[in-house]
């Protein structure tokens, strides 16, 4: 495997090997994201500056035929929380990549005018973009896939959000999100607004005939799952009717756990109503994924990929909305500026409560009466904030340092972890989730230690209102979803992959022999190692915690039960499961065992042995 | 806990007290039911005689408002097999019977006269049930109620195939049947045409708080589960799809994977013309089952319980048949007179087939056209079976002995195992699935080591055509199924509960600690008593096995690989897991693990200590 390195700077494009034994230990992705990303990222650069490094990685899998190994991992150091950032975007702009015969994108510095990259047949070319800036993400595509006029093109941008360094840009392939941690404004940053991708090489596999009869019995059983085909039908958006029964669906800003209007915005409707397709990512039989369209009422004529059960949540219940046109244009709205939709709705949802409670008026929104359950408000808002113009320069900060701006008592509306907004699981009612946002390398990420036995209630026997195993269970989760990460699966459909049938795939891409408990180590490993890049930029114990809100103001479970979060007690069993000492710093025998000790770490500086 | 065992010869009824430890060993259900009978059933009895022993057991969990604790266990010498018979039962009369104060019901000798049994209030009384002899399940049902004019009552009964001792007669509740083995015949022959229970005892627990605890959480978990909420929209029929792409849909005998017409009988067209509303069995909150009627088009007025994906399959491409309207009409028909669907179409796919190759004509079946998609043939004769008239007397007998009637090479096209006919799963595209038939203590039962892994996909993993692996997933498998069916669980709901969840029910409900170790152990124990019951009757190896067909006559897989099945091989394999010789025989060190030693077994007479 190789990787360019490019400094936009110079505009030099230099290849840096990736050995076998780097991937051994890190496997590919999220996991060779920060290797380098620790080894070669001075403390405390500022993520928004040249000296930033943004990291898009594939894997050892990615492109081979495999089934739901899509998903391109982005790293860098997050300009919205400081914090390491790893994003990942499915569809099919990663695989394309390894087409074109790369499998690490390191970009460095910045370009003295904007720029695309060409990856073609495996050479790298960086090619003017004045013409592409301020375009929509969809505009962006569709000039650069005239321009070059290849048969075959694969293309990832940002759009006027991230040039503008919005808090929460994404960088977008389609319909698909490089979403979370403003990845969107390091590419800005950079004056890097497309990544074009062309090629037709096959990714070099160790054992092709083994890893291909692997590949042929997983793809098959993944056409054959029953249990697939049903996820298949309403993907994500099922979780609407399944959270708010369980009063996890967060409401107008989490004052609630559920939303009365719920059935407006939930999977029946949308199904009904908007859905036209179904949709995939490459090679994936799957297809959870969908493209709606408002073809009457409001917002008529939108016809957008999305939206995904955040999405729906997002600009649905929390922000107390029950207009699902109003919800499908905002969805469409950040895909063309390219802002990420959690964190974009996180923010407006905490503007409307400041609002709600008078720290705000429209004296400030100039005009707009930001009020939950106004639909219009979160539609003018998204370009004011993509374009940080009146109101939307402060929620364009972020929902943390939004409340810093604002000032008063807002930073107690604030519903953010580390700086990132939540997700849409409300936390009281599920503790392992709790614990999940509360240490996601990324800030309150719900993605990074999930708990199916959480939310969709497999597999059955745990309490999701229980504290007790949840340390060990979220270790696991988190463990896990680094290897899924680093090799590149989708976390939704790799459900239908073993970690045993991963250890086969490795094996035969890689030629090294690894076990499904070799690659749980490295999970550990790179939660680990991330740990120690956060540790040195300053982060500890106190930084893994929740807003106040979950842990004072209870809401009622769906027994009646007043239920807030003990973060103290979760965070004490988590770093005990992990072997962390009480400040939350790995104990020195739990590096020597994942062969992080800085003297003698296996994986330091292993790239281009 | 307490059996009534009912002399029906003499009319007395004596109690039985349970012991704790008879559970603690064979827990309730499946497993007090083959302890009563290997303990007390004469070598070589016959099935049919006064002589055998009808069991009806329920379990310590039954009735106590845990979900799917519903299913009432029939054991008996099965007159289709020759072998143990156990049957299951969900619905409501299982429960009922606990709440009538009585945990097991033990039928000895035959009465003179019909005769229908009531258990109100811990009371058990003979009734004179000559009126109600002939009448259908329903109507039985609906006379006793009348007579009795109880404020609650449950019913369970026998219909005309019972009473003719039809080779595969059920017992019936409402639309739940004790379908497989002829257990209906067994209470035919002692002239006991219904059993009648009413009450309102609360089953006693041991420790009552903790157990409600324990029932409150899980039950949420169920209500709350996203997994099974989708599972329960259309249920077991979802399988028509997925087995169809698999090459595991049974058609026209067995003598192809896949019906062409198949989306004609599928759960799609099932919902949207037939599905009238949605049922459940008592407390659970899945829902999976159906009411289905004919609104117009063929047998238009049929309105019925039903049809589970076995009846959808038999009635629909086993026999060849894409008219749906015949497929709910003949689920109707054999509600009515009592007959197990799946061996009822089984024998007349088996009839069609031999009727095709013409070693019967329509002199043999008085003018009907036996001949595969015709749904009328389905329909006329499933009434002479019930009757036993014209060629019904022949399939009456079941697939193994009307092969035998029939002569020829009429044997070749059979398809059973030990005298059941199989489901709608064809083995040879799952290797599992064979090893199950061929091993099932009863007969070719699908149910007895299901794995889902080769059905709905779930877990991930599991190669369905490869033999590796599949004799310790078969047997884990058993042992995990006979603990379900021994504390009453349904098998498809129970994957909201854990095995964990189990040993905590069953701890708090028996005053007995026991962890889902033991629960296991006690299944493999069950599983071991079975099989020497079954060697005292005198099945060995050789009866382990699958008809010919399967053996010799390849079908092609969905890759367009020919497949049969080395059940030599599987045999081999599963043997070697179970700790049992070539011969299938348990090794002594097995049975002494097991506390199966006949000297010193803890579990043998257990009861009443």
């Amino acid at each position: 495997m190789k990787a360019l390195s490019i400094d936009l700077t110079s505009g030099t494009v230099t290849e840096l090997p990736i050995s076998p034994e780097s991937t051994q230990y890190y496997l590919g992705g999220r996991g060779l994201g920060i290797r380098y990303l620790y080894d070669h990222l001075p403390e405390n650069t500022d993520p928004l500056s040249p000296e930033n490094i943004l990291g898009l990685w594939t894997s050892p899998l990615m492109g081979t035929g495999a089934v739901s190994m899509v998903k391109l991992c982005g790293v860098t150091r997050s300009p919205q929380t400081g914090t390491i950032l790893m994003s990942l975007m499915g569809g099919y702009f990663g695989p394309e990549l390894r087409f074109a015969g790369v499998d690490g994108l390191i970009f460095h510095g910045r370009a003295e005018k904007p720029v695309y990259l060409l990856v073609k047949e495996g050479v790298a070319e960086l090619l003017p973009a004045e013409h592409l800036w301020g375009l929509s993400t969809r505009e962006t595509a569709d000039r650069i896939t005239q321009d070059l006029d290849l048969k075959r093109i694969q293309i990832a941008s940002i759009g006027p959000a991230g040039e503008n360094l919005v808090a929460f840009a994404s960088i977008m392939h389609q319909g698909n999100a490089m979403g979370r941690g403003g990845i969107g404004s390091v590419m800005g940053s950079k004056n890097l607004k497309a990544i074009a991708a062309s090629g037709k090489q096959r990714p070099p596999l160790a054992q092709p005939d083994r890893y291909q009869a692997a590949v042929k019995r997983i793809t098959q059983s993944y056409r054959e799952s029953e249990a697939l085909a049903l996820f298949g039908t309403t993907g994500t958006t099922q979780h609407v009717d399944g959270l708010n029964l369980k009063h996890m669906y967060p409401t107008r800003n989490f004052q609630d756990g559920k939303f009365e209007e719920y059935q407006q915005v939930n999977a029946d409707t949308l199904y009904k109503k908007h859905v036209q397709k179904r949709i995939s990512c490459q090679g994936c039989s799957v297809r959870c994924r969908r493209e709606s369209a408002n073809t009457e009422g409001p917002y008529a004529g939108t016809i957008t990929d999305g939206p995904e059960y955040e999405t729906l949540w997002g600009f649905g219940g929390l922000c107390g909305n029950d207009s699902l046109n109003a919800v499908i244009k905002a969805n469409d709205l950040c895909l063309e500026y390219g802002m990420d939709t959690i964190s974009a709705a996180g923010v407006i949802s905490f503007g409307m409560e400041c609002f709600e409670r008078g720290l705000i008026s429209t004296e400030d929104t100039e005009g707009i009466e930001l009020r939950f359950g106004n639909p219009d408000a979160i539609i003018e808002m998204l370009p004011l904030i993509a374009r940080k113009e009146g109101f939307g320069r402060i929620l364009a900060q972020g929902t943390r340092r939004a409340a810093e701006l604002i000032g008063g008592n807002a930073e107690e509306y604030a519903m953010q972890v580390k700086g990132l907004e939540l997700a849409g699981y409300d936390p009281r009612n599920a503790k392992g989730m709790a614990l999940g946002y509360a240490t996601s390398p990324r800030g309150a990420c719900h993605e990074r230690g999930y708990l199916t036995a959480e939310t969709v209630g497999f597999p059955p026997g745990v309490d999701r209102l229980a504290y007790e195993g949840k340390g060990e269970l979220v270790k696991e989760a988190q463990d896990t979803v680094a290897v899924k990460d680093s090799l590149s699966f989708c976390v939704l459909s790799s459900a239908g992959t073993s970690l045993d049938d991963m250890a086969e795939l490795f094996s035969a891409a890689v030629g090294i022999e690894v076990t499904s408990q070799d690659l749980l180590e490295a999970g550990e490993r790179i939660n680990n190692l991330e740990r120690l890049f956060n540790i040195r930029e300053g982060f500890s114990r106190v930084d893994d915690t929740l807003p106040r809100r979950f842990l004072r103001e209870p809401i009622l479970d769906n027994q009646g039960n007043p239920q807030t979060v003990d973060i103290e007690l979760l965070l004490d069993l988590y770093y005990q499961a992990r072997g962390w000492d009480p400040q939350g710093h790995p104990l020195p025998e739990t590096l020597e065992r994942l062969g992080l000790r800085e003297t003698d770490s296996p994986g330091s500086q292993v790239f281009g042995q």
